[in-house]
């Protein structure tokens, strides 16, 4: 967390020439916030400095306030960028797009709550001319709302849609193989800072549903996110313990299920992986054992994958693969959608406000 | 050859009505020619009608003509669209884009011809502040370019690039296993209609040369045509033989070649894959083994592969997979192409010129 907002600002200090000179895309960051700061500087910040310098002489910040300042600006062409993973500005969005701003954010908060919210933040993008951007939702900066929506406005029709979409439960189901107990695999993984700090909030798959719901609603289906079916993976008593420690106690006496599990893949000739599905208008989280013809077989390390089997890629789904989180991809992908924005409203220079991160 | 246009006239037709309606577009087809008609129609032609009902009216088709005429209207959003395979308006790109009218296109001539001429038309785009669009020429509807100018102008460095660029070598070296004669199998495959009607010009190479040749210009590196490594993988009286039957004769006379490449590979657990790599410098097309960690080993059928490595995604490529031809998912790429440049252009509807097949 924070660290998005920063790798963004980095990354944009690095390719301002590169843009301006090669591709004629001028970008200039008019605002700057943090949880503690914010500023404001019409004619552009200085992005050669870092962050911190950037916000030292700035205000106490206040998102309202903020908000306010940038509609009060009402520059063409802007952009604002919610680099945080926090609620803190989504009850904004709907203002922001009114005031014919455009959003980009890696924050799935607002697309993953109720579908009347979802389907408002749209129509508001749709009816000001603006763009509502959010590819990095899903699988950080691997190509696959936007290949989504391509496939879709050229008249494709989306028969299913699989996909493991948590580099962390891959990393875990991929390493996993029976010769480690499931548990000391879980611990290794959160000792690599691959993990949730309570690995838990990853082994629910609640942020894979959160995904799956995102691209139900890209393909039409109104979902709302009790309509995704969770499997739950977790015993019981897993599920109670009342801290990290007692979790891990309770995971380690509960191995026996996962190895019977691992076992009957293996008799197989398959592999377990947490996958995302949608379906016959249903969509699910669930442990499934893929075999040797599954895309997902050969998935290795904490990749994410996505199959998209269309009326025309039918016979072989459309495949995207790699790695689907991590602060440099996740940041290449908002500022990808920055670049898209400035280039859909069809201006050389483009104003934008960058939504920092909330614990810098 | 002739099918993509018709193909992306029928998705434009399904197609126009939900873009109305739920992605506020209009999009116009304004002239429309294959080599024997062009009919130009200012307020748009019906496209409701086919093809041929709609050049039936039409006039000699002349392409100097066209393009004269297609300038002469100065439509604001205005695109040609390319959708033949054909040399015929290559030497008018440069000036239909200096009429400031984008182009998109599947046609790798341009692309694959001089890096001048590579060079000369990009500058011309940029200069104009229209589009010159090819996704389409590697990969077919696969998002392969989009997704290199993506990492790239978000300040990626590629370190590599390796693809299976080419269905028909993908599914001849995907399916001869050693158990059947390599003549047997390319014939299946031609009587499958997945070759060249001489299926030496797949199995020289010279294909996938100009799409990894296309991509190693977009990462930058100014290479010519004959500094693109291509390996021949045919023994000599294969590429003398004057017909096809007689190729296919000297082809049954060279299987041992062949079975010794499978047998050498399968002893090392390897399978052959027809790769075209960018590492280093250097562009290659080579038939190779790839062992099971590489990703190219799970291909299957005619599937296209690519594998991005780059400095962010540096342990595991970012890969894209999926078939990689036929005249839908292509067109879909090129109607996508042409939805962008109305959102680059930022108005609400576009008028467009549809250069249709050659061989209707």
């Amino acid at each position: 967390a924070g660290l998005i907002g920063n790798t963004l600002l980095q990354q944009l200090r690095q390719q301002k020439e590169y843009l301006r000179q090669e591709q004629h895309i001028n970008l200039n960051l008019v605002a700057l916030a943090n949880s503690k700061k914010m500023r404001f500087e019409l004619d552009g910040l200085d992005i050669d400095q870092d962050k911190d310098a950037l916000l030292a002489t700035g205000e106490t910040s206040e998102v309202t306030q903020f908000i306010a300042r940038m509609k009060e600006l009402n520059l063409p062409n802007s952009i604002f960028v919610d680099c945080t993973a926090s609620n803190i500005a989504i009850g904004h969005y709907e203002d922001i797009l009114n005031a014919s701003i455009s959003i980009a954010t890696p924050n799935k908060i607002a697309n993953s709550d109720s579908f009347a919210q979802y389907q408002k933040l749209k129509q508001a993008a749709l009816i000001h001319g603006v763009k509502f951007l959010y590819e990095t939702n899903v699988g950080a900066g691997l190509p696959v709302i936007n290949t989504l929506k391509d496939l879709q406005n050229s008249g494709d029709k989306i028969h299913k849609i699989e996909g493991v979409l948590s580099g962390t439960l891959s990393y875990i189901f991929n390493t996993f193989d029976g010769t480690t107990p499931f548990s000391e695999v879980v611990k290794e993984a959160k000792a690599k800072g691959f993990t949730e700090p309570d690995p838990r909030d990853d082994l629910n798959g609640m942020d894979v549903a959160r995904k799956i719901l995102i691209l139900a609603r890209e393909v039409g289906w109104p979902l709302e996110p009790d309509q995704v079916q969770v499997e739950n993976i977790l015993p019981g008593p897993c599920l109670l313990a009342n801290s990290v420690d007692d979790f891990f106690i309770a995971l380690e006496q509960s191995n026996d299920v996962f190895q019977q599990k691992i076992q009957e893949a293996q008799q197989a000739g398959k592999k377990l992986c947490f996958i995302a599905q949608l379906d016959n208008g249903e969509a699910k989280v669930k442990l499934e054992s893929v075999d040797q013809s599954h895309p997902f077989y050969t998935l290795r390390g904490s990749d994410n994958m996505i199959a998209f089997t269309t009326e025309r890629y039918k016979n072989q789904p459309l495949v995207i693969r790699g790695p689907g989180a991590g602060a440099d991809v996740t940041a290449a992908g908002v500022f990808a959608e920055v670049i898209s924005v400035r280039r859909f409203l069809g201006q050389s220079s483009s104003k934008f406000n960058l939504k920092s991160p909330q614990k810098p």
